[in-house]
């Protein structure tokens, strides 16, 4: 049971957000532009971030909704989510990829663990400032979401293919839902 | 100098804002939304809170200008701010605005780290839900906030009575300028 009462019985952020409109409406939003909004990192790779960052924040409920969101999009039954989460470096992504995951591992940690070595890398491997700049958001704003899931004591399910819905609606029709 | 080019000179977040619009629109608006919006929590307890987790988030940018935020709307000097950093519990504040500070330091720290004694401690001192609710998710977006700030190298100016302005104008115009 979460921490206050939401009058209804929506899992995670869900709850939240239908009982807080006011604050809900800007966080949906902001959740789409950052993981669904045009940019050359694709919706599967920017989830992919989303749920590497919840995992490392050890925030099951966003762990698991968007790491199924990513497998939607990789259409690849949560392989990739669960190589990145195991290793960065042997999982089966572009170098690019790794140095972006790289810098969303210190972002989640604190700003400040970000070097100038960890953006050289991504520079190094073709990142674009704007694919850095989203990384660094996408990273910093799962550290907003997972701490307001777990710190209002909102409630997950416990099986993973519980997931497998949620993330199949949020990779096809967003967050605005 | 920040680790990608912004093409401005405005310090800390405002630079990011000013040369990433699609994604600093949804960031004005739920900083608007969580400081100045209508609630039972006036906005110079709000700003304190923003403050105080940026402090411990080891923000300087975000730590000044939302203390000197606060200062505007308590118009006290720094006072309250200085104090709460210092001591929660020593503080001149409320009770109950001393049971929310604790749970936006827990929430800092982690979701998972604020308890259900730390909300009874808040209950029992008055707090509402909608006073939790907005606590957390205050000290929730600051954990998003500090990290955009640092996590991408902006710069901050040293001298606090640099902030000055900014606080006021913080105060009284806010967040969508």
């Amino acid at each position: 049971m979460a921490h206050i009462d939401l009058n209804n019985q929506f899992p995670g952020i869900s709850g939240l957000l239908a009982h807080f409109p006011e604050t809900g409406k800007p966080l949906s939003i902001l959740a789409e532009t950052l993981l669904r909004g045009p940019h050359t990192l694709t919706s599967g790779e920017r989830e992919l971030i989303a749920g590497y960052v919840s995992y490392k924040n050890n925030c099951n409920f966003c762990h698991l909704s968007h790491s199924a969101a990513a497998s939607a999009h990789l259409k690849d039954d949560f392989k990739t989510t669960d190589e990145v989460i195991h290793d960065i470096e042997t999982a089966n992504v572009s170098d690019k990829m790794k140095a972006l995951l790289h810098i969303a591992g210190h972002t989640q940690q604190s700003g400040k663990a970000v070097t100038a070595s960890d953006i050289e890398r991504a520079k190094s491997a073709g990142a674009t400032d704007d694919e850095i700049h989203i990384t660094v958001l996408i990273a910093a704003a799962f550290c907003m979401y997972n701490r307001y899931v777990d710190g209002l004591g909102t409630w997950t399910p416990t099986d993973r293919s519980a997931f497998l819905e949620t993330g199949k609606r949020l990779a096809e029709v967003g967050y605005m839902g």
